[in-house]
């Protein structure tokens, strides 16, 4: 790609540190003014309106952009993902393009969830998350699960709860294991969990299982995700049959969908393995991103990490979801897992930062083991390229005071 | 009611053994003909096709019933359930109905899902299936779990995979334990349980707490369900995070939706409790009902146990899913959990009836300790009143081979 087909005609897109440069043009879903959520595509600091843009004979997306959510518009199929990402690219050129195209500044749009989220998965992907947690949880002796090597581990949350990045996050309550049984009350133990999501970008028959390259071609992108997790709830509820309230509370994700083709070049291979895969979950290229990942609280920067670190990709997970023949469907979301490296400042989640509440950090000079009401807590991530960078703009949530 | 009212002018219905006489009208979705699926009411042998009885002016549903799914017209309300409802018995009744009505055998009908199935959780409510269970994955020592006498366990399901009674069932492959590691097989270990299932009828806000008494409100009807289950799938993958793919490989639910409003004759308590629940969870009246139940394989009747058995009623278990403040909504499907009583020939899933595949038992003279390639599994259901009875038809599904 040369230095002036990336260049835009939308002058702040071609700003080193724009999240949206030509090279990236992530989907979403915005409303501005009185008119109805439809589609659109950031760029630099404003939003093309692809709705309109349809409308005026620009694009073509038989009609899908008019939804007040991505899935129609994926549900076309890989072709209409790269001849649309083709034509945008045109149109959005400094040399070249169409000047007279709808765009909205994006400080006066209000962003909504990307897709309508048909089903919700959320895997464990990180080793070090996974040993830290399981230390925690269950102490060192049987911290690393012995399947966890061999499979991607994974469950299946809920849809209704995710909602796009600004929401404020209620503090939920919950039973908590007590003295003398268990009692009632909010959280005490509030956490985040710094994760991407990937967007299934195609339907599976029920029955038929997916390879790692066919769930390659399968995922339309991703975005940063923050599962929220009450840590004290789920500690009381989560043996045998896995987490369920303690991640009901609510699950973020970032309004811009950032398209594979986009993160194309920068594929990478995750972490080292321990032992051979079975052939189905095999892959044949490297899955993964070199995605500079980080989160801060009240906009003090907790932790870094990379996408790279992780030991499963988002196509290992999507072919494993199929192993019993489970349909997949356009839409659904599948969490990657809290992205953790290995040394403290890498960690995405506070319960593994702080050793479980025993050792605390200092956030703007206050003390924190878990999160506050109050605490806002931002995700951020971003592929680095020559001179541009593939971002995926904010995440972000604010906890409110429990509702007792 | 009186016995004149209980009588209706389609004869089939008056049979004292028919599912489906004029206290239950239960509602479904079918097709017949070169027709697209519809909504319709089940009497005797007979669909009332509720479409066609809309267009022809004899009942009002905002045109909710010509589409292929029950979820709109649950969506208009309990007034709506109520007042269709009467105006079904009046129409159907044997003094005064309209004999007009447009009927269709069920016999030539192709029943589908009753509901698009928003999201589906499963619980685990029956003490004796999850005592018995926990015995053979955890010893007798572990097996229930500390806080399951305090809350309603649950996890979220995959609503992709939840199929209509008839839909065969291919047997899934998975990790399996093996000597040196894991291995790739068809499951050995393939199993049903015998439930019912719960359809939400109304939505509740993200952050809001459902009481007991509200949740009894918001759930339309129930429907039998067996969650097909691979155990040795189950046991390999299942810690920390719960079952995956185990229960993935397909859920069967009978077609027709019994509505809270024919089984509250029948409203029953439960099993006694061991401690006092927390308020949130405790219920002002009986949540049960005096359903006898049972399930087949290849036609011979394997065990019979009562939904009575249950510890947590569904609305204990939708109250306890709006702890966190997670968003319900019309169509979400919950599972009760197996429905077991004490004894052996009481059990609703293999697992617990062959102790964990240790004590086969004889089906029509051959061995079985799981579920083998062409068995046929058939769950049954009904309330039994004087003279009549309110059934659920069919939960059936055939296991075809693998597909390796």
């Amino acid at each position: 790609m040369s230095a002036t087909i990336a260049r835009s005609w939308v002058a702040s897109a071609n700003d080193p540190d724009s999240d949206f440069p030509l090279q990236n043009l992530p989907y979403g879903v915005f409303s501005v003014g009185g008119h109805a959520p439809r589609c659109g595509a950031a760029i630099g600091d404003m939003i093309l309106d692809l709705a309109a843009a349809e409308a005026a004979g620009a694009i073509e997306a038989q009609g899908t952009f008019a939804r007040p959510f991505m899935n129609d518009f994926i549900a076309l199929g890989r072709d209409t993902w790269a001849s649309t990402r083709a034509r945008l690219t045109e149109l959005l050129a400094e040399d070249g393009g169409n000047r007279d195209l709808p765009l909205v500044p994006m400080a006066d749009a209000t962003l909504h969830l990307p897709i309508r989220v048909t089903e919700f998965t959320d895997f464990y992907a990180s080793k070090n998350h996974a040993f830290n947690v399981g230390v925690l949880f269950r102490g060192p002796e049987n911290a690393l699960p012995p399947q966890w090597t061999h499979m991607p581990i994974g469950y299946n949350g809920r849809a209704s709860s995710v909602v796009v990045s600004g929401t404020d996050i209620i503090r939920p309550m919950g039973q908590l294991k007590g003295e003398d049984g268990p009692i009632w009350s909010p959280t005490r133990r509030l956490d985040l969990e710094l994760e991407l999501g990937a967007i299934v970008g195609a339907d599976s028959a029920m029955g038929t299982r997916v390879s790692v390259e066919e769930a390659e071609e399968m995922i339309f992108g991703y975005v940063l995700l923050n599962d929220w997790s009450a840590r004290d709830v789920q500690a009381w509820e989560y043996q045998p049959l896995g987490p369920f309230q303690s991640k009901a509370l609510g699950t973020t994700i970032s309004p811009w969908i950032v398209t594979v083709a986009a993160l194309e070049p920068f594929r990478r291979e995750g972490a080292p393995r321990d032992n051979p895969l079975l052939p189905y979950l095999q892959e044949q290229r490297p899955g993964f991103f070199d995605l500079q990942l980080g989160w801060s609280m009240n906009g003090q920067m907790m932790a870094r990490t990379n996408y790279n670190v992780m030991y499963y990709s988002s196509a290992q997970q999507l072919a494993h979801h199929t192993e019993s023949g489970c349909p997949m469907r356009v839409g659904d979301l599948l969490g990657t897992g809290t992205i953790s490296g290995p040394s403290r400042d890498q960690t995405g989640a506070l319960l593994e930062m702080t050793m479980g509440g025993k050792e605390p950090v200092t956030v703007n000079g206050e003390t924190r083991t878990f999160i506050q009401d109050g605490d806002t807590i931002a995700l951020h991530g971003h592929a680095q390229g020559a001179g541009y960078r593939i971002g995926f703009g904010p995440c972000t949530g604010t906890i409110l005071p429990a509702r007792e």
